[in-house]
């Protein structure tokens, strides 16, 4: 647990590569996560080639991490496996809806999840890629996914270079409702972000933005409704290219 | 890892509460999972109430655990909270789309299974209830969810009275891909299934379900398509119902 509650992403890596006895080790103890009735409903593609590399960096907005990191993990949902297995078996597979596509995908990120942490627990350090949802047809592509597999996280991980900060989190009772969920008043939305936007990191972050407060840094620059909406259509025309919806 | 490589799921309890400062420590720990952005896109309800468990438990189709269990957690993904910081922040903020969704679902995940790993490490069960997306409307009544909160998993947790057997998982290498997705040959799905379908108990599992193939119980009795179509829809109409779409 130690680990958890020390942990924090690692965006700088040294030019070491991973042993790929470790690598496997830690593969298959992630595949111990929970799945849904034992399907493991997931497939994981690991990019280690420069050339595959040069090629997915764009696709990720140009993260260093992608050139940088000692591997590349893209988690994707996938319901092709099984419905193979099914194919084959003179059985008759209905997983191309929207409901295997989300129960795929919680597959798919305990897995990724599982990963992570056994990897800091063993020195390795890791980052999400946010990314991944906002170009999902261009990944798909590249990394040749058949119908019934979609990525839904990428990881990238490696020997860390830098130890960041850790940062903030909320407090606990902003996150946890007892029995039903409580909504908030503002009053404890001002109580909740108090202490973030107390940070001066964050009023930095203000500052150099030319915002007036940090909600704003959020809804005008990192994650705007147009670039959301934009998004959504994509995530939503490549699920029907995948014959999710 | 270790705690990781050797876990079962646990689906029987003993009668014996979490004490309340191990529970906020294993929140607490689950927190410092990667979230976007560090938004914290996710809240957890739990449920630990003999009446709310009576309400709760049809809606997990009558699974024991939700009655037995310590504790249930419903982890939801979150842009409720966001969106009113946003408001009172002279911030007009554009999360109600698939795309929040999808990216406050990972952050949920993300938490509910680090959560699970702290658990398991502090020598308590857990339990995921594939169940939270076949009714999440009623959840939504249940829980008084607002919009932008939906449920994404459920977990019950508490102290173990069973030690089942570990169940099998696929080869690594009928999992992962190198650079990029391999497909699958009709002989790579024999391969990677033989291990599986040569189980006593899942031969028995065929037997008792009067099917001649283990891919039929998935797809006859366990996961077929008429109720995945019908999840589909109410899963669509509830994300329509919470303005996610």
């Amino acid at each position: 647990m130690e680990s958890i509650r020390q942990r924090r992403t690692i965006r700088k890596y040294q030019d070491k590569p991973i042993p790929a006895q470790l690598m496997d080790e830690l593969l298959a103890t992630a595949c111990r996560a929970s799945t849904m009735g034992g399907m493991q409903l997931y497939s994981i593609v690991i990019t280690r080639d420069a050339a595959m590399r040069e090629r997915l960096a764009p696709l990720h907005f140009n993260q260093p991490m992608v050139r940088d990191a000692a591997a590349v993990l893209t988690f994707c949902a996938d319901f092709n496996r099984a419905t193979h297995w099914c194919a084959i078996n003179k059985a008759d597979p209905g997983y191309d809806n929207f409901e295997s596509f989300f129960n795929a995908s919680i597959d798919a990120l305990l897995v990724a999840q599982t990963f992570c942490t056994a990897a800091e627990e063993a020195g390795l350090g890791i980052c999400y890629l946010g990314t991944t949802t906002y170009e999902p047809g261009k990944i798909i592509d590249l990394l040749l996914l058949p119908a019934l597999v979609f990525p839904v996280a990428t990881v990238t991980v490696g020997y860390p270079a830098e130890h960041p900060a850790q940062p903030d989190r909320l407090p606990l009772d902003g996150i946890v409702h007892d029995e039903t969920y409580r909504d908030y008043t503002d009053d404890d939305i001002r109580r909740i972000y108090a202490y973030r936007e107390s940070l001066e990191e964050n009023k930095e972050f203000v500052r150099i933005n030319g915002k007036e407060t940090l909600a704003q840094v959020f809804t005008d620059c990192r994650y705007t409704r147009a670039d959301n909406e934009a998004f959504s259509r994509r995530l939503l025309d490549a699920l029907h290219r995948q014959r999710f919806i």
